[in-house]
């Protein structure tokens, strides 16, 4: 159960291919050749198939059979997810993405989820509570000890992006008068120490935080030295409602490999462990991604095509109406283009290079911020660069658009309007390049959703607007 | 020195932007009185807060210095940076990204730079050798032994991107005849483990890897059971030309805090850790952003505007280039504007929706690559599906268009030709956003590199063809 080399995990899914190959060809087989007695053999063939396919599934490591199922389409998908046994389907479920994950446990009868969901323990079937139907969540929650119980069915209380989300409660504390010791006696009465642990955490006799010793620490310490004398009484600790960008900036920066958790109090309730943050650093980041190209969530890439196109609306009808709104600017100097035709194939330039190097500037922006190296003091430093930049790319690049004017409609004077507007322009998408993600972050929205959306608005509407009124102006 | 809690730090920067303020007002001051006398003064007071500034920094985490100094302009960055001791300065210096160090590196005396990188161990020294002039370079491994020395000459044959870059040489190796007792006896001969070592790795008598012991599982083994024993003989391990990506992939899909490089023989000879894998997620995922929106590199927010405008042109230049070859096919449908004006209003609203859909379609696939989801195999399902939902989107927006068209020009006609336009052209959006990304990633290329600008460039031209190529033929 190894965890499979990058090659040899493309093999293991071309096995797996090939096995659902073989099945879905006597599949089609079977529906062809309606007499039943081959169709008897077949669907002996069939069974023997999906045996073969189950036998193989289960010397995957999870996260490669996750890894599987999020890369084959449904029908596949479907085949793949029934065969696996309820332990290894579970280990799947909690490393699939959270598209992936419903779509499984859509499609999964409530009997066998609850057989599968069973399997978890308390830290992950929280993971997994806000794909699981509430009643169900209740009654998986039911056969916990107290604590494991209102850990699970708390936990659909913390937001979305909270510290409380990444953290487990799987932590060892030694306590404060404890010697080297008698630590190393209690881990070993244990067994074993919880998954991810790099650092024992302590606390006092009412369980308050008071410090941290490494294991390394630990290894080489004299038995009869003091816990207390060997901790680091100064850690980076969170409270469950933090947000989790926070707590992941704090790893990146300290190169932390874990971090207590406490409550108001100071109280130790929990930890998080440097596997949790990585996946959230990868998901915050790639949703960026995502975001700037207007599109609210991260989707299966085989999700059913209804939900797939409404995803993608909200910002669709945004963008469509500031279109309405170009258009009507452009509609408006109709009695312009009739009379100098060359301007409807000149004015999408204006529009297009401001848009581009507009977001340019949104991206360094978006990025900036997520990076935590953005400032609101030095905003204004940044906005006299960006206008800057803009004046020498307007200068540059426009003189190189009113020199194609020039050259194909052999006009001076048409070939300086454009070189205007485009200067203009780029001064234009450089204000609001820079501004509108500040103020989407400073009003604490993300502001990676809409920055493109609005600067699009902006680069075409008065991209259209000056290059059109410069011309009616001058040119008429 | 312990690692600032968020709210802390943005307080450690307004102290320190306070300091500088004092600063400015008074270099202000005294460029105003310039007699000799207050000048004397002014410039006791300036030492004076120079001096403050200094023994507050000095209280802070390497890391919160990097962060300061990412976030201020040039002028403060030079002060603060000026004020660091050379150990405080290194170690910030390992801190900052990569635009700020070498803009600091630039402005920093030789001597001083020399004196600053003097601080630095082996590790740390290759970590930065890309920003370090190669002859100085030469010279501060001088005085390291012939490993180390080694070690740092050979950084540069690395590729960018490989798992050299990410690896660290700081690895302490057990041997497979050792006892449990014999290893730890050995570790706390050592006095400390090396930095975020989870697990320790075991080697034999050829210095091959054979396997890894967890620290846990060390602390609590009986001290005569068998190193060999309690190792896990089955480790993913990674050579240092791999790509670095992969590493990523298998520390985010495997949780792994550590993993060892070994060389073509299998020899150990390195360690990666999860903190430099998690920065490496963070600027490889941030990348995408930048690339998307077509801008080559990360920039220092704060770089010279000059560096900035270049960072931009590349892709400005292809946008532009594909900008005008819109506009030369708008161009050849002068004559059909003339006649009907409107349609120069109108056409923006298909390339617009084009583009945005396309975007959209390009951003998921581009994040589906970052997380390995997507497999050549599936692309066809991928596309059957993109298809699919541009079909959907595109009549039902393509409606929603074609009625703004009528009910503005009171022409039905003119509304079903912008439907049509739109239609088509969201499935040209659909192919060209599937396609694109995922033939760069087979061709070896950086996806996120590129296909936006090779999308817009497709639905704007597509776009326009569309819409008044059918009106061509329909209307007039």
């Amino acid at each position: 159960m190894e965890p499979a080399p990058a090659d040899r995990l493309e093999q293991q899914i071309e096995e797996v291919k090939g096995l659902l190959a073989k099945h879905g060809l006597l599949e089609s087989v079977a529906r062809r050749q309606q007499t039943p007695r081959s169709g008897l053999l077949e669907e002996m063939q069939r069974r023997q198939n999906l045996v073969e396919l189950e036998m193989r599934l289960r010397t995957f490591h999870p996260a490669d059979i996750a890894s599987i199922l999020e890369s084959i389409p449904p029908d596949d998908r479907v085949l793949v997810w029934g065969q696996l046994k309820p332990a290894l389907a579970s280990a799947a479920l909690v490393e699939v993405s959270e598209p992936v994950r419903e779509a499984l446990i859509g499609s999964t009868s409530a009997e066998r989820l609850f057989a599968i969901l069973s399997e978890l323990d308390a830290d992950d079937l929280r993971y997994l509570s806000a794909s699981v139907p509430e009643p169900l969540l209740t009654e998986l929650a039911a056969k916990f000890d107290a604590q494991d119980r209102s850990w699970v069915e708390q936990s659909r209380s913390y937001p979305e992006g909270s510290t409380a989300r990444l953290m487990t409660q799987d932590v060892l504390s030694l306590h404060a008068p404890q010697t080297a010791g008698d630590a190393v006696a209690g881990v070993r009465q244990l067994g074993s120490l919880p998954a991810h642990t790099d650092r024992l955490f302590v606390v006092d006799a009412r369980n308050l935080l008071v410090g941290a010793v490494p294991l390394g620490i630990l290894l080489v310490a004299d038995p009869a030295a003091d816990v207390s004398s060997l901790m680091d009484p100064d850690i980076r600790r969170f409270h469950p409602y933090d947000p989790a960008e926070e707590v992941a900036t704090a790893f990146e920066r300290y190169d932390l490999l874990s971090a207590p958790v406490v409550d108001d109090r100071g109280k130790l309730i929990g930890r998080v462990t440097a596997d949790s943050v990585m996946d959230f650093i990868r998901a915050s980041s790639e949703n960026n991604v995502l975001g700037l190209a207007g599109l609210r969530n991260a989707e299966d890439l085989f999700a059913p095509v209804l939900d797939s196109a409404r995803n993608r609306w909200p910002w669709l009808a945004v963008n469509l109406a500031t279109a309405f709104i170009a258009s009507r600017i452009i509609g408006s100097f109709e009695g312009t283009i009739q009379q100098l035709v060359p301007l409807a194939a000149l004015m999408p330039i204006v529009a297009s290079v401001g848009g581009n190097t507009g977001n340019q500037t949104v991206a360094l922006v978006v990025r900036a911020l997520a990076l935590d190296q953005l400032k609101i003091g030095s905003a204004w430093h940044l906005l006299r660069k960006e206008l800057t930049v803009g004046l020498l790319n307007g200068a540059l690049w426009g003189t190189l658009v009113g020199l194609f004017a020039m050259v194909v409609y052999h006009s001076a004077p048409l070939g300086l309007v454009m070189t205007s507007a485009v200067l203009l322009n780029l001064i234009n998408a450089a204000v609001v390049g820079v501004l509108v993600p500040l103020a989407l972050s400073v009003a604490g929205r993300d502001p990676a959703q809409g920055s493109s959306v609005v600067l699009t608005f902006a680069t075409d509407s008065m991209g259209f607007f000056l290059f059109l009124g410069l011309a009616h102006t001058f040119l008429l």
